[in-house]
């Protein structure tokens, strides 16, 4: 309490009321209150790309979360990287590549769909000095709420209004599907039902692609199917450098990728999600590839490190241009 | 390069040449070619903290670096973290604490003075809205000149104009003795004439505080010995939370926390430095103790798990407040 006493000591003094009167620094100081936009900025060849920080959904979790792996064994996995059992806290972190000439968004936040903890991309992109009407493209990993509802405001208004979007063939044959979705579990149901909401009356114009195809200049299209149908990861390359952006290959890492054989109930097919996730961390891990995760926490990129039972993702070190 | 081709499409047509007139989605985007200004905040009780990023020191080493492991283990263990052999990225994070009624700054970063990589303090406290005259306290951890070359610019004046600084006792004692600088060894000497350049002429006003005390509300020194004859680590408890700010109880957690036994050159008593940084990480080790480390990559914050062979940081998910 050294410095109440030095302070008391200064309001009693003349040399105090001067200090109170010409400085703020004896003013209380205001509590922010809340997380300050969240960006980092690193270079892949000639691109600059910056992650930008959507928010964290807190999901709570039951024992069903994981179809093979208990709900003890997924507490476990959670109190092992010092989270809260019971609650998966749940990052999303979208891409924006500027190509010099083309500004590239990888998948499109939530535009504040998912709860007060999310929509913070709007902010991040203001910080990043990048206007909504100045990205030209929005290349969709899949289909979940959380990649593709930041294309629309929940008036339904685009919220990138000069992008065209690009999605992964397979993925819209699967959603905009009425016989699957009539097919499909009564669960599933109001996802197709957000799918139709966001890309309806913009399906003319909505860009469908393969994969192992250029679908921007530098970035290519690699098939990662089994979390949904058409799940889509992409290379970027520039210059003599290059990066994996994983999408969903993985969600929380230091749950799947710590036990890559998980199978989340959000996968679309749990036993091709789990060969896929091997197939591309084994891939990036012996090319020590940077990658991006959108669900690896923020800033969302590093490395993948083989270990016995898994894989461990060593963050990115943040660090200057 | 399908957008390319629409953009030549739209170029080609009215509604392009309108497009082109009205919007700048069409224009090149400008590369940004700096890191943006680095902030994350978070609570402990009642207390906002602010990490404050100042920026990173591309450290080249030789093979003295570790004066009890091979270059070549260092280089591995550079290796394993996915860093270049040779360079040990050296991030600078500073911690504000927002009481409510007191803003105190531990440590203070390098105001820039240690190459062109570092001084981005100055940016992270303005975008996170505190100018530096209303920092009331600075309390330092030890007196190497990446702690303390923030009081002062390179003209010598304070860049906190208002804050009172607090000092560890020990520290001051060992390196403002003028007979201690005579027998310390030449390459010692710059470290005890820079530590004379920002304190001399406020010897007066710097206040010394012994380890165990509460040196500003709710935060304690606690010694931490070792790493530098004062150095001092900080307990804060706010309501029911806690955490510890271990300053350089360990460097780059990538090599020393994971071989907490190495004695780096910077240390001024190895052996006893690496005595406390066992002591520290196993303390906050079992009480699973958020902390913060100043050369711990940004946010510089996470917990520490004991391994077979060290300790292994688990970097804080980043989330809204």
């Amino acid at each position: 309490m050294t410095s109440l006493t030095r302070r008391n000591l200064l309001a009693g003094s003349a040399a105090g009321a001067a200090a109170l009167a010409a400085s703020p620094a004896l003013a209380a100081a205001p509590i922010a209150g809340k997380q300050a936009p969240s960006i980092y900025r690193y270079k892949i060849g000639s691109y600059e790309l910056t992650a930008l920080y959507d928010g964290t959904w807190f999901r709570k979790i039951d024992d069903k979360f994981v179809k093979n792996a208990s709900g003890a064994e997924v507490d476990k996995a959670l109190a092992d990287a010092f989270l809260t059992p019971g609650i998966v806290p749940t990052s999303f972190t979208a891409l924006l590549v500027n190509t010099g000439s083309k500004l590239i968004l990888i998948d499109a936040g939530t535009a504040g769909q998912l709860g007060p903890t999310t929509g913070m991309m709007t902010g991040a992109l203001a910080a990043a000095g990048v206007e909504p009407k100045a990205i030209d493209t929005i290349l969709i990993s899949h289909f979940h709420p959380d990649h593709i509802n930041g294309i629309k405001d929940k008036d339904g208004n685009k919220v990138f209004p000069n992008a065209e979007i690009q999605v992964p063939a397979p993925e819209w044959a699967y959603w905009m599907n009425d016989a699957t979705m009539s097919a499909a579990p009564e669960g599933a149901r109001p996802q197709f039902l957000n799918v139709r909401r966001i890309f309806r009356d913009i399906a003319g114009e909505t860009k469908r692609f393969e994969s192992g195809k250029e679908v921007a200049p530098g970035i290519t299209s690699v098939a990662a199917y089994g979390h949904t149908p058409g799940h889509t990861a992409f290379a970027i390359a520039s210059g003599n450098q290059s990066m994996m952006v994983l999408g969903d290959v993985t969600n929380h890492p230091w749950l799947f990728a710590r036990h890559p054989q998980w199978q989340g109930v959000f996968d679309t097919d749990g036993a091709m999600a789990a060969e896929t996730r091997k197939r591309m961390l084994d891939r990036v891990a012996a090319d020590k590839m940077l990658v991006q995760g959108y669900h690896f926490p923020f800033p969302a990129s590093g490395y993948i490190a083989k270990t016995a039972s898994g894989y461990e993702v060593a963050p990115v070190m943040w660090q200057p241009m």
